[in-house]
Order: structure tokens, then sequence, then C-alpha cells
């Protein structure tokens, strides 16, 4: 017996979770994708070789079991993202080099790694306090999402350079600058994707592996199994519901009906979309008020990954931009060889408005300067802009500005009668994540299924 | 010679100030407006007995020039708020009562008043240093807005009643905890409106004075003028835009196309609209970070205005609420006697989830512990939750979150191609009030008109 009919907004990860759980449990899904493609804030894309170039999301690390089940169900398979050698690390104009194990320290002044590891330590100590599905309810709650997360680190950190590289750890974890997020939200954060350098890591951390074919055969396999229920270029504008039902209608006057909907919007996105009747306040209160981070994600593509040769993994950690991180994002032959480089937070905002001629000098500048002459030789530069995507206006993930834990964050999870929301910013394990939004869509679609 | 057609969205203050300029100035205007009625975030209503009760923006003060002569203008009068007698103050456990003249103070224990005094004279320093064209360019901006006003009050405040003076004074001025708000935004802010002490008195401040019949005769008048370009009913959903003109489409169909086009909706409802060609990602991040206040105004409606014989002018501030904040709102007459009461910030937030009942009970119960027993014995409850308004979606205006001044300050008042954006939220002078509204919508007017 069918039980129902779901419709689903949004083919990205947390939407094609949400569809593939939800038909598993018997019902009938309808997923409606704004684009052209499915994937969302994952995208493949190629170099003029047909190299797949990952555009968007892309890697995955220990304790994210539900995407290593996932990557085997689906027929794929995983490799390691490139991490011999040393990293290249650039802080208070000095460059040293640093094994590229987790847990290795660059060669700073002993002043500044002891201030660096005991605002670690603090941070971490901190961050294992607040509950995951409820961080409002942490100690010190109140006054820690009273203060964004760079008052924290001024308060916590008393050197220059100390400061300079939790400043850089936040734009690489959120594309976002510290100013901009609540403290509460970068340890809820950090906690729930285990613990802050987890998340800066590489080795045993979440940059460890990478999909073989690009992250984006995730969804294209997904969708390939959900088949014609997944409908393309069709972006939902509104969607009513009543005692008996939803009804989502799309730009292009198409309408489907079904018994609940899942919203898989990033928030900001979801909150623009009618809804009859509007949603309660509350709810629309915190979408206002959960802002996509800035980034502009670039690669270089090289003959060979000529950094291999010299001993280097590819992975530069600098306090000068505009390009501030980057990883080797070579495909598993090491042929071509191609740099990735990501412009975060005001150098994403900055950049966002210069060309991509000069964005392409800048970057291939910051290349140069960390892997070498070579670095300005690239064959080939690709760039995605992710502010600049009507369906995604930013990335990696929403961020909390302070005080919106505390005084929204009840309304995240909550359902508004028929209408159900999931993706990476709703999850209560790797929260901004794809493990997140894998989560997020199977759990929500669980909770439709015996809503059903 | 007509020199064009332009498509004003929005029939508040700022959108009919901005129609009658450009009318004015020989253009042909088409105001939409979503709501079946003009006036945006300013809205009449009537007590059962007929008496206007003004259920949303309501006041004028000195230096709001342009809202005189405009009340001239349209031949309405103001008359002063009542102000005769003493405010009640509840800080610290404490009651006092102080007299109503600006620059009255409390009686306080003398280290809180010193306190008090040296954080607004610090505040008041500061903020005079903020440029009000460009507030990112102030001594110390990047250090000011990567903070929270809260944590800029615990940084210059030393005792916990002047700490909680100051968060009082924010809500009422802000709809916002100051947990929600960047510090240099509070600083700019003050500037516009001249000065935090001015934004928080009665006498000689910007709660001064009041129009007969109600601030909706302002608005209403001047859609009469406008006649039938005004059009109700007409919710915006989209804008195109190309080489030769705009074109504006409702919800309900309608098509409505012009040279140029104001958008003067509140920024989170202007970033909701579709856009063609989609908005540069400078434009619609900055929409995506200027949520709206949260506040609940209310009014109990009385015979008469009793403590007015107990020599009270019925204005009370309170660090305990719901209702921290009031007013003696009776018409000219004195009859019948109204108080009104705002929930403002998180107190907004909480009762917006209870009933009208449980509002009302809580909100007798604040006057009857502010002005005595009587307050509770209401005739009447009046109440309008702006969060709850689908076309407004919070009040009284936009708050910058920390950093975005900074990052994305300079893209407010950008007009990007033919759209120009307008509203109280865009104002150099007086931002978020009335007078910043007429002031947003003329210049823009201005803007177009030499434009077209």
């Amino acid at each position: 017996m069918n039980p129902g009919h779901v419709v689903v907004v949004g083919a990205g990860l947390a939407g094609l979770a949400a569809a593939s759980r939800l038909r598993k449990g018997g019902a009938e899904v309808t997923v409606l994708e704004a684009r052209s493609r499915v994937g969302g804030r994952i995208e493949g894309g190629r170099s003029s070789d047909g190299t797949p170039v990952e555009l968007g999301g892309q890697w995955i690390g220990p304790t994210q079991d539900r995407m290593y089940a996932l990557v085997e169900e689906l027929g794929l398979e995983t490799f390691p993202t490139y991490n011999e050698g040393k990293h290249v690390v650039l802080l208070g104009n000095r460059t040293t080099r640093m094994a590229s194990a987790r847990g290795a320290v660059p060669r700073l002044n002993p002043f500044v790694l002891v201030d660096i590891f005991q605002g670690l330590t603090r941070f971490t100590r901190l961050a294992k306090r607040v509950p995951l599905d409820q961080p409002w309810s942490a100690p010190g709650a109140e006054s820690l999402d009273a203060q964004t997360f760079e008052t924290w680190i001024r308060r916590n950190l008393r050197t220059q350079t100390g400061r300079m590289y939790f400043r850089v750890a936040c734009e690489a974890v959120f594309a976002a600058e510290a100013s901009d997020l609540s403290a509460l939200h970068a340890l809820f954060y950090a906690h729930a994707g285990t613990d802050f350098e987890g998340l800066l890591s590489t080795d045993r951390g979440a940059q460890q592996d990478r999909v073989v074919g690009g992250s984006i055969r995730l969804c294209e396999v997904m969708a390939e199994r959900l088949g014609p229920a997944v409908r393309l270029g069709e972006p939902v504008r509104r969607i009513d519901q009543d005692g008996s039902g939803v009804r989502a209608t799309t730009r292009t006057g198409q309408v489907v009906e079904g018994d609940r909907v899942v919203v898989t919007l990033p928030p900001t996105l979801a909150g623009r979309l009618e809804y009859g009747p509007q949603l309660p306040s509350w709810r629309d209160q915190l979408t206002q008020r959960l802002p996509a981070g800035s980034v502009i994600k670039l690669f270089a593509v090289y003959d060979e990954p000529f950094w291999r040769s010299d001993g280097l993994t590819g992975q530069a950690a600098s306090d000068t931009g505009p390009v501030k991180i980057t990883f080797d994002n070579s495909p598993p032959s090491g042929r071509p060889g191609i740099l990735l480089g990501f412009m975060e937070g005001s150098d994403a905002r900055r950049w966002a408005r210069s060309t991509e001629t000069e964005r392409r000098d800048a970057a291939l500048g910051c290349f140069a300067r960390y892997f070498g002459p070579k670095g300005r030789r690239a064959e080939e530069y690709i760039e995605r802009d992710w502010m600049g995507e009507e369906f995604s206006r930013g990335c990696y993930g929403a961020h909390f500005t302070p005080g919106v834990w505390t005084a929204y964050g009840p309304a995240l999870r909550q359902p508004i009668g028929r209408i159900h929301f999931a993706g990476a910013e709703h999850a209560t394990i790797w929260n901004g994540y794809m493990e997140g939004a894998v989560r997020s869509g199977e759990e929500v679609a669980d909770d439709v299924l015996s809503a059903l």
C-alpha cells in the first residue's frame, strides 16, 4: 500500500537522500529541483581534458560513517586526498613547512605555539559541552551567543599570530569572518564535526578522502535510481498547505500536490519561498538570520603536480590572501596536477567584484607564493563563485549570527504543519557537511514516513 | 513632456514619498502595494469607540524637519505626546519616579549613575565619529563592527544596573537584543538620529509629537493625491530589467512595465523577490544579513487616563518584561485613556508563541505594576505582532549584524542597473524612522529623475 506522496524541494544531497529514504519506506516522491542539474552545492565540472573538477562540496573523513556507507551503497569508491610531504604555512610574515600528519605543528615562536595550544584546548573544552541537539542549553550559552567568535578570539588568544591562526581557521571552516558568527555557533559546529582540529585536517580529518569520479557522482547515482521522480528546471516558488495536503507551485506554473513536503533549501532560500498560510514568525525570523557564507572555489590545472616532487602536499594555509587555503585536487592518477584554492570571507566578497582574469592572476600569484614560480604557469583556470549562484547564494553553508541560537534555535528543525525542513544546516552531527546533509535528509524522511 | 514611467514597489512612507516626488518631477508612476491598505509599517487602527490607534510607526521629534514640513504640506497637524508628571523607572529591583524632562535622571545609586553617565558619554563620543554616509570608514570601524553591542556594553559599563539600562535602551530603540547587532551599527544609528539620548526621549526627543488622527493620515493623504496610481493588493513577486526598461510582475499575474523601479521594501523582503537577471552577490548577501527587529505593539484602552491624576506621564521603562516600555497614547482629548506598551526583542519572540489572551494578561499585569491596580481593568486590548505580518516580517526596522557594515555597507544604496532601493533602512539621516523613510524615498526619486 502506498502510504502517501511526498514533495521534496531541492535535489541536493539532503533532498536526494530524503527522497531515496522516503521511497524505500514506500512513499511516492517527487523531487523538484530549480537547476538543470542535481547536486545543489555539490557540482561536477571538468577540465578541458575531461578530468572531473569538483566545483562544490567534495571531502569526506573519519566519523562520517553515513557517507562512507553511502559511497558503497552507490557503487562508488573513495581515494585519499594527496597528503604526502609538507604543508606550507605563512603566518605572521613567516613561511614555514610543517609535517602533514594530524597534530603536527608549524615551526612558530614558542609563545605563539603555547598561545595557540591553550586557545585550542579551551575552545575544545567549551565545544564538548555544547549539546548538539540544543546548543542553546550549553553552559554559558547566553554569554557565548552574545559575542562574535572574533570577540572570543581576542579574549582568549594573546598573540597576534595566535589570533590570526584562529581567524584563518574560521575562514577555512565557515567561509566567513570570525566577526560574522556567534562564538556559540563556532563551538557547536566544531563539536558537531567532532572537534576543531579535525575540521582543519586532511590526515584523519574532514578533508581525508575524495570520491573517485568526483563527489557529484553521489548525487548522479542517487538521481538515476530515483528516475523521473526528479524533475529538473523547476524552481519552487510557493508552498500551500491545508488540512488535507500540500501543493508546491513552480516558477513555470507546474503544480505538484502531495501529503507532505520536505524543503531542503539553504535556510536563506527556504525563507524566500511564498507560503500559504504564511509561516509563523519564529520560523521566518530565524531564516532572516542564517546568512550563507562567502566563497569562490578555484582551480589551476598543470601538466603535472609539480609541488609533489618538491616534497609538498599542495596544501597551504596563509594569513595573506586572497587565496589563503589550498589543496592538491588532482585526480587519483596524479595527471593533470590540479591545485585547488579558496577565496573566503572578506576575500571572496572583495574579489567577487573583480573580473575572472583579475581573480585568475591573484590566485596564480598565491599559488606561486606558496609553491614556487611554476604556480603561475597554469594550463587552465576554473572557478565557481557560490555567492553568485541564484539557487545557493553562498557556501559552504549558513552560519548563526550572534543571539540566534539562543533566541530561535528550537525553530530550526520544527516542522510547520505538513512542511518539514532538512539540509546540512539542520544536522546535529556534522552540521554543514555532506554527512550532515544526508543524515538530516534521512532523519526528516523517517519523521515524514511515521507521520504519513 | 513625460520623462518616463517609474514603478514603485511598496506604498509605505518611503514608497509614497518617492512616488509623490517622482510625479512632481514629471514622471508617470505606478505604486504596487502588497497589502489591501497603504502605510506599510505605519498602520491605522481604531478602538471600539472609533478612537484612532496607531498600530505601527507614530512619533516625530525635533530635527525631523522633513516630517514636520510634510505634515503641513498634507494639511495635517501634530500634538505633543502626553508628558506631564513623572516617568516610572524599574531598574535593578528598584522602582523610582523621575522627572519627564529630557536629561532628567532616575534616583539610582550614585555608582550606577556615574557608570551610566560615563557609558553614555563614551557612546556619544564614538557615535559622533561615525560618518553617516559611510559608517565603515569610522575610526576603529573594523573593531567596532567585529563585536556585538552587548560586548560593547559589557566592556564599557561596570555595574549590572548600568548594563541593564543600556540593554533596555537597545530594546526600546531597535526592538532587538544588544547581542543581535553590531556595536558599529548602534553607534551609526544613534548618530543618524542625532544622539542616543534623543532616541530615548519624549521631551525634545524622537517621541515628542504625534499626528492628529493618527500617523496613518500621512500615508492616506499622500495616497489620495496619487489616486489610481496606487494599486493595492498587488504583491510584487518578480522584477525583470534589460537595457530598455523594467517589468514588475505581481502574484496575481499583473505586469507593469516602466523605465526604472524603486523597491521600498524592508531589506529582508527586498531580498526575497525574484530578479531577472539575478542581483549581484554583494546585494544579495547584504539583504541576507539585515534581519528585521522583533516587536509586538499593544494597547490597553481605559475610560480615562487614570495615571495622569496620579501625576504620572504613563511612560515606564523597566528591566522586567514582557512589556518594558510604555507610553500614554491617548488621543488629544484625553478620552479614552490609552496605554501603549511594547514587547520587544526576546520578550516579543517568546510571547509571540502565546495566545492573545495570555499576552493581554501579561501586558495588563505590567501596566498594573507600573501604574497601579487600575492598569488591569482595561475596557479593551488591541495588539499588532509585526513579526507575523507577511509583508513586514518584523519591526521597527532592520539592524546590521556584526561585520555587515564593513563588508557590505557600500552595497546598501547602490542601484543595480534600473533597480533602485529606498526605505528607512537606507537613510543616512534618521535611519529607521519615518523621517528616514521620507528622506530616502525622496532622495532616490531625485536620483531616478536625473537618470530618466
